[in-house]
């Protein structure tokens, strides 16, 4: 790929014809011939051209001052500016032309689309995902059931602070309560019949986030404490002590502020916005409206019916076609992808954050420039990546664990919560998702030993672009197989 | 669209913590902590940030010096990157996103095509597109005749040198020479019956461009002789008329040079290049074969099968089914017009200019930048543009005419060309290319008036990838019913 750069050529006007005026078009100066002569004055000398022929040029030039016949002669020595020799690297038309393109083939597909299987958006059948019966709602239970979590880390941290549980007791109060966290909810989706997919990966969703969020809560105030006695043993004061307990801020508040922030990260003193501006929440708000809409117009539209007739290809395990129907797939997943992390990263988060005065807005970062793997995954999700850092990744190293050893831990822990967000609510084991992260690290090393610059950008993006929906088909397809199964052995014995 | 810029965010690395080392990543420092404390010692203050953060950020900075609870505090005050008050805007990413998404949609039209049609590539026929049969080639006789016009053009020019021929009977021969060129040809394609559309396609090509290599020969001789003259009158000394004979080049390679010169403005002298680089000459020569082989392959495999499905549509007048199509044709063949652009202007006319040893190698001007339509016009065709200027607008200038009308004129006579080239092999006269000419006069001034920069990029963009397939459709259509009509004809009396 060219880098866009600075037009590199200069251009001399001769300046002994008539009216000849110089406009700027295009970013590069043009010669607007308002003259009666009838050659073409313009003389380009191109900077790279070392080979004399400038100074050829300008000799030439100098000549025909002297003859009048220079109507006569219209061509000059020089090169193509397509010819490696020219030095010629403005491309910057080549980037609109993508846009174009990326627009006027979409465009097609859409139009394709619409008349090959008509409208298929409808609003009714998503609520249908959400919820089987509207008096039995067990997903929605389980969010609520989840204060009770809240609480038990709630108290246990109280008790800590005023000094009636022990350290050791405090742990194994708070391990047990976070074990119970991430297995309770498991046991329901799997058990409860009534619990749609969606439901379940929704409610899986929320547990693991306060999961996350009562983990740092616990790692927080234990640091405080442990700050607090280690200032008093060094300072040799009493009233330190007391301090102590004055750092844990006994407040149900503060906890209930930090479960509903957009961080994962616990801290004494959020930082505080200086006032909610209405017009910034009202546009996040339609941006979440519109999106999520959109997200569901797409999936239904797009999505499904690539999914349905990808089926049969998957069965047959016909190579050429299964590729096809990844690739036509590839398309639109990747636009939802892209909607949902506008959504949910930008709209949904500074729209919550809006509203509770929470500072911090760096959800995410320039993981679109990303020449390598691990800067893509350092930087699209920064509330997950800022919690692993402080309370993973470090707290691995201060205990002397080697730097890759604890990247690939970190990598295995994400693995392990990818997998169990999906395979849980779909009800059925299968390693794609698990797979699928830790290939990032093969993926990783290649990337990082091959590949520079833009190549290393555009690997990033066709691991995203290629790799998600591989593993959507991956699922859709066992899902399929499975409920096909059941079905046919349901009819069996009739 | 979004300018690509710099990095416009500023970071302050807080040196007080242990080890650590500043490394760029991604044309942006980061901080690389080997560092034990737990804390996110990255300080972001983003440049537009008038709003006193970066003050308030330092101060709290400088408090946390004196305290070492710095692990428990990890936010800050920021923006969201894509909020537009981060002032952020390096995209760069998005341009490799755009090529990456264009490269996978291709990948998997083409597999689609594969899949559905088989592989239709078939050399053979591509002869047959040329020659019905082997011992009757009339368009190859039509272009070894086109050697007499030549002659002819010559031996007026030596007799008017001499003073044999007066100007006016110089004229006439001349002019009668210019019309033969023009019809004759057009007799022939039309009342022989085996010149196939393609062949008569060529022989017409050819015989354009020797009427404009012959038009400029004469203009310029025309202009040596009164500049000549003028000079003798203005220094009445008689040696001078001597040399305006001496002006004419005597010689029959010259103008033999200009046929075979990969331009169409004549000259005494070219501008010659120095040697004949063999490593150059054989990459054009490479580049010629392949893309001609990539333009027959894409055409029978890509451009053919979207052709013969959308007579349907064309037929039943189906306007959804009709724009599907439209879209679909509309990147196989802008593809084909980028191949052959490339082909044709770099390849083939770089390949003939290094063996001739022509100098001047713009044949083309940075046309994918153009921000206006007449840009495109003057800077993609820079031998028809030059001639264009030379002997037919600055001329009629002269003589008077207005530059609105001026343009105008030019703008007409390519229209005829384009419909002379197009309607006239396909033995049917309608008037699809000529509107298409002439639909550039509205669209440039729709373009200047109302997009500015990067849009009115995109709008020339959009007009080259929409409006040709549009007059191929047209004439595909028109081609395809007459075949139809005479077949259907031809069936009844039996």
């Amino acid at each position: 790929m060219e880098e866009i750069g600075p037009v590199t050529r200069k251009r001399r006007a001769t300046s002994h014809e008539i009216g000849v005026t110089l406009k700027l078009v295009n970013g590069r100066s043009t010669v607007v011939e308002s003259a009666i002569g009838h050659g073409d004055s313009r003389t380009f000398v191109t900077k790279q051209n070392v080979t004399g022929l400038a100074s050829t040029a300008s000799k030439e030039k100098k000549k025909r001052r002297n003859v009048p016949s220079d109507q006569l002669s219209c061509h000059r020595l020089q090169e193509s500016l397509l010819s490696s020799s020219s030095g010629y690297s403005n491309y910057r038309g080549v980037l609109n032309w993508c846009v174009v393109m990326l627009v006027l083939s979409n465009a097609r597909l859409f139009l394709e689309n619409l008349l090959k299987y008509g409208i298929l958006v409808d609003p009714i059948q998503v609520v249908a995902l959400f919820v089987k019966d509207p008096y039995n709602m067990p997903a929605v239970c389980l969010v609520i059931v989840s204060n009770v979590f809240v609480l038990v880390a709630f108290y246990t941290e109280r008790r800590l602070s005023v000094g009636c549980f022990s350290e050791h007791f405090g742990l194994l109060v708070h391990s047990i309560n976070l074990s119970v966290i991430l297995c309770f909810p498991v046991a329901v989706v799997l058990m409860v019949k009534s619990v749609t997919p969606v439901g379940g990966a929704v409610a899986l969703g929320v547990y693991t986030i306060l999961f996350l969020k009562l983990y740092s809560y616990k790692d927080v105030n234990k640091w405080c404490r442990e700050m607090c006695y280690a200032k008093a043993r060094s300072l040799s004061r009493s009233i330190s002590c007391k301090s102590a307990s004055a750092t844990f801020n006994g407040k149900n508040n503060n906890l209930y502020y930090f479960v509903f922030a957009p961080t994962l990260c616990y801290e004494l003193n959020f930082p505080r916005s200086p006032k909610i501006r209405k017009s910034f929440l009202l546009r996040r708000l339609c941006e979440m409206l519109f999106f999520t809409q959109l997200l569901v117009g797409l999936t239904q539209q797009w999505m499904v019916p690539i999914i349905q007739s990808s089926m049969k290809p998957l069965e047959d395990m016909d190579l050429s076609r299964m590729v096809e129907h990844l690739l036509r797939l590839a398309v639109p997943n990747h636009l939802l992808w892209l909607i949902f992390f506008y959504t949910f990263f930008h709209s949904a988060m500074n729209f919550v954050a809006e509203l509770l005065q929470f500072g911090d807005r760096e959800f995410y970062r320039d993981w679109w420039n990303s020449e390598t793997v691990p800067y893509f995954w350092q930087n699209w999700n920064i509330p997950v990546h800022k919690w692993c850092l402080r309370h993973f990744y470090k707290p691995m190293l201060k205990r002397g664990v080697s730097k890759w050893a604890g990247q690939s831990a970190v990598f295995l822990a994400s693995a392990f919560f990818h997998e169990y967000l999906v395979s849980v609510p779909l009800k059925m084991l299968r390693p794609w998702a698990f797979l699928g992260m830790m290939a990032q690290l093969p993926l990783a090393w290649f990337v990082a030993c091959f590949l520079r610059g833009n190549y290393g950008n555009a690997a990033v993006w066709i691991s995203l672009i290629i790799g998600q929906p591989f593993a959507v088909l991956m699922y859709v397809h066992d899902y399929y197989v499975l409920q096909h199964r059941e079905e046919s052995a349901g009819v069996g014995p009739d």
